[in-house]
């Protein structure tokens, strides 16, 4: 018998109705001779409605309790489930995080999975039952409810399926698959039927929202294929696996995109040994995170350094700069807060050449300016003005041919 | 240092406002030196809330599922109390029934707590903080969360006082003590400074909604007294213990009333050992709760069977007895819904002669009709119309001087 365990996401789960639906569609695969292990989020906007009430009593909510709170979206959500289940038929039970043995860490609302102990949801299977578990949450050895923040419930299901052996893990929502570039921009986007997860990391890291990076990561770590798909209909979905074939590689296989990019430069900078350090210490302590670094090529000893982050941070990270800027003895700094980036994405690129060249040829036949570049493995970055993203993307997709069929 | 265990119910924890008045009440009661222990019920409607949404799901929720569910609502009244007393500088933290080694049997919605593990209490409060616990709910020896049926919450508090050796048990809620009858039925009804457990048993049995009799008993075992009172106000409330004095043990301590009586009569039974077990026996295994039964002498080998349950379960119970009566050779049944009760409690009244005459002299002189009768230790019930309840209750209450002081 195939184990597979299914995630549904918060829009799966938003009603009576939707409940009642997503059981009919489990009840189906284990029709098909599944072994099905299921994990859910909370209800639509049970988390929020969770948060503004935790707000309505107190400015900083203690943040241990805050988890105790959010973890019981999750809870209410699988007993609903299981309930629907039992109604159809199927033997069923819902477990809560603690219950099905994810052991976490003690970072409260962002708690890291350091175990999955199967041994409770193993017997539960073998009694015939459906599995329903609570996702985005966890227990500490302590026995404290802990939530694992972003994309909590993908983690969740993707640590459950290596746990337990199963061949697949399914990612249910309203988003049927992993597309090219992001299908409200690129109307002929095409829904990829397969991606590494190299290639969907960088997708998701650089602005493609279907699956949280951690989740991927650890599909990628203990080898579990992740099937990215709609619970509103049949469609087939994309596959987030290792085993892409070799052939495929060698090309661009999406554009991501992001609209909320800022960028700060410290104009002037003596070229000494812990600079760097000197300026983005404060701002990892103060929470900022920083994106892309680049640092131009010393003269006389004196560079230029800018960085980017989200404009949400902008302000709070200029005042930190400033200040570090005077004690290092920099010229100036200087902030543009209107700046998006697109990415082209593809295992191997860097050993096909002409894929940047192809990049930037096509930024620049738009009369596109880019500000910053950056490179990893299997992804070509580059900042632009926010107002050109959605051209920078229509342009990338037709010059690299993604229209056209794997 | 003095140990409380403090219970809210439901309509102290009913908004945010609510929550933050709960925590000011007990910071206050911190202050004067005490250990506090709490205990919440669910916020408002909640519990009422979640039935309703496990009903939109099927018509037949697992017991095991649902008690899951409501689980859940104490649990973020407690995540949002222990909020809001971080919030005033007390250090504080939730734990759900399970947490707080509140253990039970697998009888799920009305489970029974067989022994309160206090260990993560005790430790908690050791690090000086205030534990608040969810109430209603335990957890099985195989992790499985249960709830506690009716009056769930108040045995959580008196369980746990019990297990902590907590020197009271105070109950709040937005009814400031017990009063001699029921303060909208007699105006001039007088609230008492003490009652002892048998007395508040009957009187809880009978009709006065204060406190659930679970919660009495399990006071009455372990010595807890438990205090009823009022959230809303600083008015002292009620001692439910076992010391009251003896001298005030030979006076009619309260009248109990109740409106919802229905009874059956089966007419013309053979009197022959197993006749009860025939007719009772059916009615309990299809969870019908029997009250008075009364039994009148046999004439001839043949007898009269009366008794007493709720409105609600009149039909059922009348298509179950007339089937019985038929089996075992009744001559018929009949049946009468508009009945209610009024009971005088008082311990020691079968020591002292009187009371008994007196509850049915004043009953004849307002030319109340007396229907069934039925007696214990330390209370008299009289079955009447329902029309004639409270006419009865202002009599009694006044026959025994009840509005003058203890």
């Amino acid at each position: 018998m195939t184990l597979i365990v299914q995630k549904y996401g918060g829009t799966s789960v938003a009603s009576a109705e939707h409940i009642r639906n997503i059981a009919r569609r489990i009840a189906e695969s284990k029709d098909k001779g599944n072994e099905v292990v299921v994990v859910v989020s909370a209800m639509g906007d049970t988390t929020d409605d969770l948060i503004k009430f935790a707000h309505q009593i107190t400015d900083h909510p203690s943040e241990r309790e805050l988890d105790v709170l959010l973890s019981t979206g999750e809870i209410v959500s699988s007993t609903l489930l299981a309930m629907a289940l039992k109604d159809i038929g199927y033997e069923s039970i819902s477990l809560s995080g603690a219950q099905a043995g994810i052991m976490t860490d003690d970072s409260f609302s962002q708690a890291r999975i350091v175990n999955v102990d199967g041994k409770r949801v193993k017997k539960e299977m073998e009694a015939g039952k459906i599995v329903i578990v609570a996702g985005f949450q966890g227990v500490t050895d302590r026995m404290d409810i802990t939530t694992l923040g972003r994309g909590g419930s993908d983690t969740t299901a993707v640590a459950l399926a290596a746990a337990l052996g199963a061949s697949v893990c399914e990612r249910y929502t309203d988003v049927d698959g992993i597309y090219t570039a992001d299908p409200r921009i690129v109307p002929e986007a095409r829904k990829l039927t397969e991606i590494c997860y190299e290639e969907m990391l960088e997708m998701a890291t650089y602005g493609a929202k279907m699956i949280h990076p951690r989740a991927v990561e650890l599909g990628e770590i203990f080898h579990v294929p992740i099937l990215v798909a709609s619970s509103f209909t049949n469609s087939p979905g994309t596959l987030i696996h290792g085993g892409v074939s070799m052939e495929l590689r060698n090309r661009v296989r999406g554009i991501a995109h992001d609209f909320d990019v800022a960028k700060i430069t410290v104009v002037g900078v003596p070229d000494r040994p812990g600079i760097a350090a000197a300026i983005f210490q404060p701002l990892a302590v103060s929470g900022i995170s920083v994106d892309t670094i680049v640092q131009n090529a010393s003269i006389n000893n004196i560079t230029d350094l800018t960085f980017t982050i989200s404009r949400s941070q902008l302000q709070k990270a200029m005042a930190i700069t400033e200040n570090v800027a005077k004690q290092i003895g920099a010229a100036s700094c200087s902030s543009d807060a209107k700046l998006g980036k697109v990415s082209i994405i593809g295992t191997g690129m860097q050993n096909a050449p002409g894929y940047a060249a192809q990049m930037f040829t096509t930024l620049f036949e738009q009369n596109i300016n880019i500000h910053m570049i950056s490179t990893s493995e299997i992804r070509i970055t580059c900042i632009i003005e926010e107002s050109r993203v959605r051209d920078a993307v229509r342009a990338l997709h037709r010059a690299f041919k993604l229209e056209t069929g794997e």
